[in-house]
């Protein structure tokens, strides 16, 4: 950091100051396709040189409010260096004047600050990783929650800021990036069912590597407007993807976990995907055996998650697994645009992983973290007493008395 | 008020404070089973005069710190008298020797403080409309979120504090109201699908008076102990009623109203019974077209469910029709025992209601409101600015520039 800090120019932090007072302005896929349309790369450089360095100061704000001895890891260190060389970088074209060797120069600038933040994720865990060494394994709740609200910001910043960027490397890059109807990484008629196939074939490869087996798919449509259609939405495919390899990943783990003994008749995976007014919901049905339900929570945070990461001869071998983190982001992805993803189980037969997403291109906004006194405040606040008893009899402070009362009861 | 509490002992002020120090004991469903197979009513008596003012104290606490527009209601008057009237009554015994007649009188006086509170949440609910009333049904969502805090906290207190005297009643009452293996209100071996079957003949009575229809009930079960035998658990057949009920009566409704026109192969109701290690999980799949996720939230809300309560005659003539709480209250009772219920809804399709229970008796404890600093805080709690953008643009109070920038990629 010292080393780095002097090689920035000096009024860095009056304008990480300036930048983060704003508020991120969240754009609907709905306003991204209309600018895609008739896309203006000068308007583009224009709302993209403030609008990136807004939410690269809004989250640097809270990367400076972390607990010392996560902030203190190499680690964490690495990536605050490159958000502050990518926030230098963009600060760059604040005055400049949009002729065509600023924007060329401008969208390399972009590709060159993705390329730079393509590990955040992996570097991130690594310094929970350290952490948790640091302290032996052990790591008190408030801790732990300042660190997973953290992390789900920071990770759904960078989303957001890859989007930005590459719609505007994709765009205004020049190379042919852009696929057929798609604009940017958006796809205006986006066919459900064949990302849900494409996701499923691509688990199932890895799957019938390791287990030599795989559960078959079976999916079912609900198109109100008219069933004989595919279901179609204006979305990006790759972060719609994303999240379907990660739970096919995880049903079909289960599936084979569960009736390793035997690969004949596995019970497939279903798949219902339904278009409503409101929403859209693409929900994966497994017999894989189910979770209890006090673990679900457990699966969206990044402390439980996070493991030593396998090495790509691992990742060959064990082709299921994977950095630990790979349901809060996908659950992230679906947040982005206003989505979710919700899993509900029944311990002992098998889970059910509901996508929603939203039906509406102008209801699906970018969710955006706000830097101010509320997430402020966060990273101070300690856990409060329960104001429920809970199961855990010496957890609760009761008086003695209490005790005693309830031993009168319970000596019989 | 003021002519009661000229009727009150005067001390009372003083035990409310003495008594709401304490914790309340929270027993689990073994405990209560163990008690119950060998009951000593003079353990149950010294037990329950000091719990019951315990859990009363508690609840009276948050009472007193509701809005004053809400406390000044004559129905939450009317409450708060009931619940002084209680703890005035049961604290008559808090010297008592358990001789016979001091136990016979406990146990009637129990039984009259159960029938003065049987008409608590109805009067609970004109309170609140009388509020929405008196602010011409606006209600800012401060105020709100502390009444669904408080109503929900309220309800519990209530539901564990009956469950504590009809124990008492039904084990010591003298009359024959245990019913052959049960103990108490409790089923050491309560069959889960014979509940379902109740639950579901008794709203396809209602619906199909109503409708002149009904859908079909199909159980599928999956006891990984054996799965020839039925699923039995310990616990109270009348709360697993209430909640079956109410969402059988929802699920028919969703599933009428969607296929008004035609009443011929109305598609069934399923309803799949898994035991786990942990959890039991009961699961209710209708097609009765779902709900927006957007209001999910909504259907368990006092406040919005909150609507004029229908008459003898409108709950004859519109069977399926309740005070509008039934969701909320349902599952408060789920909760009761660390259980759950949770609506996972595809819309254009239908929805999943899922009732989680423990598994084991002792892992199944009371869940019970603790008044202490948190939940005074609670209500003086204001709503904190948003630290996540959200999708009204005029919500969020983001700076002219802000705006400017966005318009600025906008107007193309």
């Amino acid at each position: 950091m010292k080393l780095f800090s002097s090689r920035l120019c000096t009024n860095i932090p009056k304008m990480l100051d300036f930048y983060s007072q704003f508020n991120p302005s969240p754009l609907s896929i709905k306003q991204f396709i209309d600018f895609g349309q008739n896309a203006c790369e000068k308007k583009s450089f224009i709302f993209l040189r403030k609008e990136l360095p807004v939410r690269l100061a809004n989250i640097m704000k809270e990367i400076a409010l972390l607990p010392t001895n996560l902030l203190g890891t190499n680690s964490v260190n690495q990536v605050n260096d490159w958000y502050l060389k990518s926030f230098e970088e963009v600060l760059k074209f604040e005055k400049m004047e949009p002729t065509h060797e600023n924007l060329v120069g401008f969208c390399n600038q972009l590709v060159q600050i993705r390329n730079r933040h393509s590990d955040v994720v992996q570097t991130m865990s690594q310094g929970v990783l350290e952490l948790k060494e640091s302290q032996e394994g052990y790591v008190d709740q408030s801790l732990e929650t300042s660190i997973q609200y953290f992390l789900d910001r920071l990770y759904m910043s960078r989303i957001s800021i890859r989007m930005l960027i590459n719609q505007h490397t994709i765009l205004f890059g020049g190379r042919e990036e852009s696929k057929g109807r798609q604009i940017g990484c958006l796809d205006p008629a986006c066919d459900i069912s064949s990302v849900v196939k494409d996701a499923y074939e691509n688990a199932r490869f890895l799957c019938d590597q390791y287990y030599l087996a795989s559960p078959e798919l079976v999916i079912n449509q609900c198109n109100n407007l008219d069933n004989t259609l595919p279901i179609r939405t204006v979305y990006v495919p790759s972060h719609l993807y994303h999240m379907l390899f990660e739970l096919f990943k995880n049903s079909m783990r289960a599936v084979m976990e569960l009736h390793d003994e035997t690969t004949e008749n596995l019970p497939p995976i279903h798949v219902l995907i339904v278009c409503g007014k409101e929403d859209i919901c693409v929900k994966i049905s497994d017999q894989g055996g189910g979770i209890p339900r006090s673990q679900i929570d457990q699966l969206f945070k990044y402390m439980y998650s996070t493991a030593p990461q396998p090495s790509k001869s691992d990742l060959h071998t064990v082709p299921l697994a994977g950095y630990g983190y790979g349901l809060p982001i996908s659950r992230l992805y679906a947040r982005y645009f206003h989505g979710d993803i919700v899993l509900l189980s029944a311990e002992g037969y098998g889970t059910d992983a509901v996508i929603y997403l939203k039906a509406l291109s102008d209801e699906a906004n970018e969710l955006l973290p706000i830097f101010n006194k509320t997430s402020s405040k966060f990273y101070r606040a300690t856990v409060p007493t329960g104001d429920w008893s809970n199961q855990f009899r010496f957890r609760s402070s009761t008086f003695r008395a209490t005790v005693s009362i309830s031993s009168t009861y319970l000596s019989n």
